[in-house]
């Protein structure tokens, strides 16, 4: 019986193992890696949906809620999802390789900088099995080795998922250190993989609720890449368009209330709250909102309980929303500096010097002018995908895709120079 | 009488709040704060002059090396280099609100990719007491608060510097927070800029000895800029213009002996190193290098004493190389790939495949075919100034200008658009 600290170092060791392999390998040898999983994915629909019909059949004996059962679930559709989102991955330009700036210095050589893989990526999620593919096939493309540790609720899917990856890693010619899962469920491979893996893993990614990146962030050794939490507004300037403004705020709010970019808080401006506030709040209302907020707010409308100072600073994921009369976009950009969490920011505005400055001064990963905070999608930004969305200020900011998950070097070619004195 | 923590809590709230008149100044606003700080610089020549020679007497009563004492010195020269440092960094292209990457989605929504600055920059530093003026210039350039600790033996010199970089401050009315110099010696304030100085640091620079480097990777809470080591090679294939080889290989070892980019081991294809050997041993012996190699080394030439295993890990900093044969390029990459510290290597051939298979396959921050390891710095790169060079993979890598001093965030405008499903 091996211990847990024999398995991990392996993984760690298979990973860093794996890392010249993929750096080295084509953009037509990891495609067809990613092209094999998929096509094994459909093909293993049988097995897939009896190893997750185990998992739910345990979670429904632990009482796990309808929420949560919802997440694991695995149904054909599900699984074609999957797979067709490796397959969009397989679409994506392969940034390795690629040559992001180039110049010529007087004295002749030619420096290009040049995407290389980050390294080997752990990937720390809750839950969801479909992030043993997409995060696997992410990291795939982009030439890093991965670490996969699920939620032990959905061990077995995670298995049968990661069993199709490693199908098409064999059939492409790479090494399966490429994609590893973390075979046991012992809590104390996370720590172990927060500590760096003996230096194996260059990057965590956490994928998770709250208490999960609380954790990542506060004990992980290595570079972390996510958010905390994406507390998002949007501000309705005197100058905007009211039923732009409305539609704004109730996609923002509640086109789908559990995403990070789903808008907590709605700021509007004392120069038209008057006028467009009841129509805002009864939109909400009718959309099934509650609403807390302001005595401006209050007044506008019957159904706005009193927000407390801890709800500017409350990510609902739920159809809640505070809601505060500010003093123009000042008073938005003050709140935001305050109270936001460096996520997604919206400004409802026909004023084109007002929707500037808070483009300019608000410092948040995303900020849109005349559209819904929903956008903060790597999807919606063009990435194909993303493995997350990072509020950090250091490497990668905001939807983090095959590109963000990559470093660079650079090539300097020459004929011979030397450096003077 | 202030306690430590609190004179630090100081300097930390107060980085943090110049951060946003830093990042809203203008272009012209900085550059005339730098400009007044190097005009400052020349007119102060007297008061720093003196507070030098206080350091300088101080450091020889505590019977510092001469190294070390010239490392310390200042003198007109030295002034004049500093001030002219800085205008060389006004002259760089402003990165901040500068547009990396736009484009325009099926829906409308055109997204940029905007410059933004870092946060508060720690930097950390030995010595040299110029690095208070050419760090500092750096970060305000780049928009990044910071605060500078330097070596106790500089600190007079540090500070009349300092007081020239606060009067250009003050000139361009910008606040005092941005370039603070730590007013006092004791050690336990670079644990406490560590540590984050309660989360207002966003990144610590550590310019100076391995000791001094190799603390702070292992101690500090925020991410690290910089590199430990800078074991850079030189290989010689064997379809390598022996003349070439000859002019590289004596400037990358001899050109400057203490800096991270001289090379520290030689590499020579077996395939050739009978002939080439002989001279290029002759070349560095001749200029005052000692030789440490392997037994073919040896056989070349009688000065070479034989190599340990140690000697192909260690970076001299000083006129002694490592030499070693190797099988072709394969071997040269495998040797880089056990014992290199991802720093700067070089390849000489007129092999444009072997090249190519180099430059692809050799998995440092830098690499060059056919020109010497010492152009391994910022303004060789045409970056006009660095803070250091990184071998990290996250982030930034190589040398590190003003435009790896900063951050980004998307900035999209629409036209009213919500996200469908």
């Amino acid at each position: 019986m091996t211990d847990l600290a024999t398995v991990m170092q392996g993984l760690g060791r298979a990973a860093a193992g794996a890392r010249s392999a993929l750096a080295r390998s084509s953009t037509a040898t990891r495609n067809a890696a990613l092209a094999a999983a998929a096509r094994q994915l459909r093909d293993s629909r049988t097995a897939i949906l009896a190893a997750n019909a185990e998992d739910m059949a345990a979670a429904r004996a632990r009482g796990l809620s309808g929420a949560m059962l919802d997440r694991l679930k695995l149904d054909d559709s599900r699984i074609e999802s999957m797979a067709r989102g490796i397959e969009d991955i397989i679409a994506l330009p392969d940034p390795l390789g690629s040559v992001s700036a180039e110049w010529t210095r007087p004295n002749g050589l030619v420096i290009q900088r040049v995407r290389v893989p980050l390294g080997v990526i752990g990937i720390i999620y809750e839950s969801r099995p479909n992030v043993t593919a997409d995060a696997g096939a992410l990291c795939l493309k982009s030439g890093n080795p991965v670490i996969l540790r699920g939620g032990s609720e959905s061990r077995h899917s995670s298995s049968a998922i990661h069993a199709c990856l490693v199908a098409g890693l064999r059939e492409a010619g790479l090494p399966e250190g490429a994609i590893q899962l973390v075979p046991t469920t012992d809590r104390a491979a996370v720590g172990m993989m927060l500590a760096g893996l003996d230096n194996h893993i260059n990057v965590i990614v956490p994928r998770g609720g709250r208490s999960l990146v609380e954790r990542v962030q506060a004990e992980a050794r290595v570079p972390v890449i996510g958010h905390l939490e994406g507390l998002c507004h949007v501000y309705v300037d005197r100058d905007a368009d009211p039923d732009m403004a409305n539609s704004i705020v109730v996609n923002a709010k509640l086109r789908r209330t559990g995403i990070c970019g789903a808008a907590e808080t709605l700021l509007v401006d004392s120069g038209c709250a008057p006028g467009v506030l009841p129509a805002l709040l009864a939109a909400l209302a009718e959309g099934g909102c509650e609403l807390r907020g302001d005595a401006l707010a209050q007044q506008a409308d019957a159904r706005v309980k009193p927000a407390a100072e801890a709800d500017w600073r409350t990510e609902y994921l739920d159809a809640i929303i505070s809601v505060r009369v500010v003093e123009g976009v000042a008073g938005a950009i003050a709140h935001i500096a305050q109270y936001g969490s460096g996520h997604t920011e919206s400004i409802v505005t026909a004023n084109a010097a007002t929707a500037e400055r808070f483009l300019a001064e608000v410092d948040s990963a995303i900020v849109l002018h005349n559209a819904s905070t929903q956008f903060a999608d790597g999807g919606e930004f063009g990435m194909g995908a993303e493995i997350g969305i990072s509020t950090d200020r250091f490497h990668a900011r905001g939807p983090v895709g095959v590109e963000q998950l990559t470093s660079y070097k650079y090539v300097v070619r020459g004929s011979g120079q030397t450096r003077p004195g």
